[in-house]
């Protein structure tokens, strides 16, 4: 019922009934729970057709919010959106994740206490639900990250209950590239039902939305396509193999690189630079990094068929090059039946991506006929 | 309601108003609305705990049947399951797809007619629902093989419609690997909710199921790695390109090299028989394949993370020789937490998967919601 209300589909009881085949009294018995809990508002009246003039459904957007937290290798971003999903105000700010979690997630509940209590727009609005992105593995079932490798002292710390406790609503915990996908393909592809992103940055992952849901796997492992072999090289990498995708297209490996021929390259900020700057060996760099992401992605494009594979992360501020390579590789490699009606687009959400991805978790979640359910049975009005 | 009773978890209409939270006079509205339309058996009275004795509900068996239809590049089997899954009957012919679509659908039907009025438990019947594998890609909403590149003339070719307007019942069409490995998922490994099936034979293919749904793609083409470069190899492949999977260790290319060799080896089948006589470089040329598709299949494992992975396919009968060289390559290469709850298994239900499967498609469909709604509000008691 919320979703034929917040998706336009039926505005109206009288459409709410027609749609769902429920008789009148029953919706309108269910409508008044919406309203009273504060899921729905109910607005002006429509135009008649005779009658008592029908009055209009919409998403209740004011009053409530919901969290979305980006948390980065060195930085952390905090964003509230209206359950509508519009954002209301957003902060970052750099840190450390080696830190640990305790210092990292102390930084970020002050901030969220500041946007909830100072922000124009979510000033005194009630949080409904909190979406996180960690840059690691996670079991989403739990929350808790599995042995994440940049992040020391984070395994199977309970990021959710450590929400939970202060702000009394759920937390929902996430792999960075899992959010991002998401993000991607709600705000920017809603029509792909499967859709890559990949992230190609310091180290590379992928995050992978099959039939419109996002695709963990069986232990959240899924989309860690850093350390897919490619071609015959031996580039040593740091997970104990060699010829893995990351040690030879991953920003460390790349600025590594640079670095051994003279230039001054720390991470992938400086290769973006050297690029734009129109550094010959840079460009090559990066266009050769870019074939060997398309050649693993050649493979999966065959094994997942996507619509849509979105490229993100640091690099792909240079995306005319990477881009480049990685069609290049596709397109020779791929099945034709698979590359017919598929699209490798840049990142069109850019930097915000994660937050909004982890606010559309919490969105989702919140607005579940589960957690629909719960709150018209109990008697919060917050659920 | 019906996946309630189904399961047996819910099967009387006390214990459904319970698990549903529906008013007790709606849920027997209902029940009798199953019951009269065949779906649902009323049976002796429950145990009481006072009152009016509760009667046990079930999934009427009885009187209805679905139809699983295998169509293999040289073979089809038709078999005839209830649509609680029980196999009632089984034939297999052997054909020639490339005799085109009328030739063999007619096979088919005139197969089908025989044992829905000859054979014992499955005789008058009445089907509810077809199932068809084919060898080739399928749009599967439209049911229609596209460019597939061993069934000459099949090309769009409208299998749904020759079983609806002569059966009277709708038809599910799909390709084989995604019915076996939706058959190996349900009856064999139910608790793997991410599941891989590889068919390795002439060809070599790959079925997905993901969160238990087939995972088809975009445009049905996922589970297509046979053309998936392995290494930097450069044998020559039928697809134009080089270096592919099924160029390296496809049963196809192996039979090719052995009688390069001098032995003889038409195909698949001579492979087996060259390794169970024991023949060194057949044995080892297996074992060099499985090496082969593990290094596909780390790949495919690290962006999947399936919890199982079916190997399947007639070189499958050796597997021994096969598995070795497949979980080698994958335990070397893949991510360890992707690997540490991975089973890499033969195929348990062998020969019978894709009919299985077919019909497994054929049942989920014929007991639907939106199907059993349609049937409830029509007067026709045959879906």
């Amino acid at each position: 019922m919320l979703a034929l209300i917040s998706s336009g589909v039926a505005v109206t009881r009288a459409e709410i009934a027609r749609r769902t085949g429920l008789a009148r009294s029953t919706v309108s018995l269910r409508v008044d729970a919406l309203i009273a809990h504060g899921f729905v508002d109910e607005g002006a009246e429509a135009p008649s057709t005779g009658g008592r003039p029908p009055r209009r459904l919409s998403l209740r957007t004011r009053g409530y919010a919901v969290a979305g937290i980006d948390i980065g290798a060195s930085h952390c971003r905090v964003a509230l959106l209206d359950v509508g999903g519009a954002l209301l105000v957003a902060r970052e700010d750099p840190l450390t994740i080696a830190d640990g979690p305790e210092a990292v997630l102390g930084h970020v509940e002050r901030t969220l206490r500041t946007l909830l209590e100072t922000a124009g727009g979510a000033a005194s609005r009630t949080l409904r639900a909190i979406g996180v992105g960690v840059p690691g593995p996670v079991e989403f079932s739990t929350g808790r990250p599995v042995d994440p490798p940049i992040m020391p002292g984070w395994h199977h710390y309970a990021i959710p209950e450590f929400f939970e406790e202060r702000f009394g609503v759920r937390a929902l915990v996430d792999n960075d590239v899992n959010v991002m996908a998401l993000a991607e393909q709600r705000r920017a592809w809603p029509d792909a039902l499967h859709l890559l992103y990949l992230k190609v940055g310091t180290g590379i992952g992928c995050g992978i939305v099959a039939d419109g849901r996002v695709h963990r796997g069986a232990r959240g492992a899924a989309g860690d396509i850093g350390h897919i072999r490619v071609g015959e090289r031996d580039n040593p990498c740091r997970c104990g193999n060699s010829g893995c995708l990351e040690a030879i297209a991953g920003g460390a490996s790349l600025a590594q690189r640079l670095r051994e021929s003279g230039l001054e390259a720390a991470g992938s900020l400086d290769i973006v630079r050297l690029v734009g700057e129109g550094n010959s060996k840079a460009v090559r760099m990066v266009r050769e990094a870019g074939r060997a992401v398309g050649e693993v992605l050649s493979g999966l494009v065959n094994f997942f068929n996507p619509e849509t594979v979105v490229v993100g992360g640091a690099l792909a501020a240079v995306h005319d090059q990477l881009l480049a390579g990685v069609r290049e590789a596709v397109y020779r490699r791929s099945n034709p039946l698979a590359t017919h009606v598929l699209r490798i687009e840049p990142s069109r959400l850019g930097e915000n991506a994660a937050a909004i991805g982890a606010a559309i978790l919490a969105i989702e979640h919140a607005l579940s006929p589960a957690q629909v359910d719960r709150a018209l049975t109990t008697d919060a009005t917050a659920v």
